[in-house]
């Protein structure tokens, strides 16, 4: 696989700064992709992991050389589940008292403070988290491309000098990631707020789904998919994740039972006074929390959305996206939307507003009928 | 529009029965739709609703003629805000007294007891309800198609005879809809689970977001935009909606918040014997509950999915979906992903099983780069 050139136009920083390899440990699906894409900007890297198997798979796909005992890195970032990234970033501190240690892992304080309890020399770690992932893990869904544009968090703290963390900065801008910097408190809050409650909400959800009648569960529309989609998440690393950052979660969702127990007050009696407006306060509040995520899939207003019906055969899509490129309109985002059986889908294609008169005349030129 | 032939194959069964025309009462984007679709079928549609612009709007559309006083509807049709439902069937039941009078309301069980309670004639009164909507409301997103494939639920009750009930699963089925019979309270019971509930959880969700800092914010990748979409929905409508399906939902409601009660209580000492148990049964009953919901954009395993690394310029989109149509797959859905101002996007595409290497195959032969 070719790697793309960074986003953000940067040269390779960390090559020039570096006189040894790249050191990963952990080649899972974040360590290959960062393999990847050092590998694919001249970075030499070589691979460690519990499974030497992983390690072959993670080499072979080009993610850097097996590690070797006459290795001397310079930089390290170890890639391991959140449970053992203390301990494997203790040892390899210890073991190369050279390198600039960083993980990756999605929690950071309780990482911070353990590696403080056990007197390692943190003047030489910092750790940092990529918001980037994939519904797949393991080394074979590994992109060298996988962070460009994501938010990649550095969680400062005081013991690291400036010029030993810019080596982290280096290498999260030459994998075209977002640097954003945050102490580790922040980021767990962060996190807490944006990825685990969320990830609890889904699941506990979902929940209330295993002894429902088939009946209802069958009437399941989009809207119960977008809710639960998290739900099918891997209990074992969640479990850790929960684990290591349970103060900030249990304060949001302890705020989240708050709301939860006035809304069920609300409705135990809809007739009472002011329960109705309780009712529609939080749904507008929800109005207003949702409007402030950003991105396309979110309620992103720099897209207009266009919905187009498209027979349910070969090619039929093709002859679409075909006819918008010959028309020169870009496409932002599509999505297509049809019920098994059914003869006819939805192409719901996002593109600038500027062009939407202009690509809606075109379309129903070409005889394509705009549904929406 | 031109309307589609059912996806069952059916041929218009209200036709034939039917001496005088459908009325529709209230022509939003649910009245509208039907109208269109039974215009589509030959079938003479007459339009009413409290605003006479929403009426001339979804006759131009071609929805149905505006009510005249002559009319002698034989089937009417109410699509009204849920609130009151039950007053315009009642009205409705007493002007036409030779009609079959059915609603689209999203709850059941409240309107059938005030129309008993009133001493309306429901002996000409069944209730259903299309599981069907757009997020955008109004006459303007009307579609003839709209309820093709989608399960729509006729609430059966003991005063109405089969044979006028009948009428309605014929209006249901020549709209391409998948007619499931429930009791009022079964489909209460399974639209509080999988629809208000869900509505519920994401809208109070979002709230946390309303004061969180923006760094935080920030961070939001997919799983919070999934879980939180459905915050953005109408508040009026949603009060309408709990409020006259208040008790299935705070069972459930109360039921969620025994399950987030004891995950709190978990979180408040990880450590202690079974703490870390409870949360992990906790995602792993979310992981069973999400497996059981029925459609592709859950975890639909008769799928398989593809990651094609696409050019974000024009027509490349086209390229590759017109190469998926020469090599004679069929694209069962597709999802776009990038970042804005990055040039690479992931075109996520699902096919079946079978042809995943032989599309693997041909489209790296053509050049394309898969991702995963």
């Amino acid at each position: 696989m070719a790697a793309e050139p960074s986003a953000q136009g940067t040269t390779p920083e960390l090559e020039s700064r570096l006189s040894g390899p790249v050191r990963i440990v952990g080649v899972g699906l974040l360590g290959t992709s960062i393999g990847l894409g050092l590998r694919a900007r001249g970075i030499e890297v070589v691979l460690a992991d519990a499974s030497p198997t992983v390690v072959s798979i993670s080499s072979d796909l080009g993610a850097g050389r097996p590690a070797a005992s006459g290795d001397r890195p310079q930089l390290i970032v170890v890639a391991v589940p959140p449970d053992v990234t203390a301990e494997i970033v203790a040892r390899e501190l210890a073991d190369f008292p050279d390198a600039i240690v960083t993980d990756v892992a999605s929690v950071k304080l309780q990482i911070l403070q353990t590696l403080r309890e056990r007197g390692a020399d943190i003047s030489r770690y910092i750790g940092s988290h990529p918001m980037a992932g994939r519904e797949r893990g393991g080394p074979l869904s590994g992109r060298a491309d996988l962070f460009v544009g994501r938010p990649w968090v550095v969680a400062a703290h005081d013991a690291i000098s400036y010029k030993r963390a810019s080596a982290i900065d280096d290498l999260i801008l030459d994998l075209g990631a977002t640097l954003v910097e945050m102490s580790p408190e922040e980021h767990d809050r962060g996190v807490a707020l944006i990825s685990h409650v969320p990830q609890v909400v889904s699941s506990l959800l979902a929940r209330r789904l295993v002894d429902a009648p088939s009946a209802a569960v069958n009437l399941a529309g989009q809207g119960v998919r977008d809710v639960t989609r998290l739900a099918a998440s891997d209990a074992e690393l969640w479990v850790q994740i929960l684990g290591a950052n349970a103060a900030p979660v249990r304060e949001i969702l302890a705020a989240y039972r708050e709301d939860l127990d006035r809304f069920i007050e609300a409705l135990g009696d809809v007739d009472a006074p002011g329960a109705r407006r309780r009712v529609a306060e939080e749904i507008a509040g929800g109005n207003t929390g949702v409007a402030r995520l950003p991105g396309k899939h979110g309620i992103d207003k720099r897209f207009a959305t266009m919905i187009v019906m498209v027979d349910d055969k070969p090619g039929q899509l093709a002859r679409l996206f075909n006819e918008i490129g010959e028309i020169g309109v870009n496409l932002e985002d599509v999505r297509l939307e049809h019920s098994p059986g059914v003869q006819v889908g939805l192409a719901e294609i996002s593109i600038v507003p500027e062009a939407v008169e202009r690509l809606t005349t075109e379309l129903v030129a070409r005889g394509w009928r705009i549904a929406g």
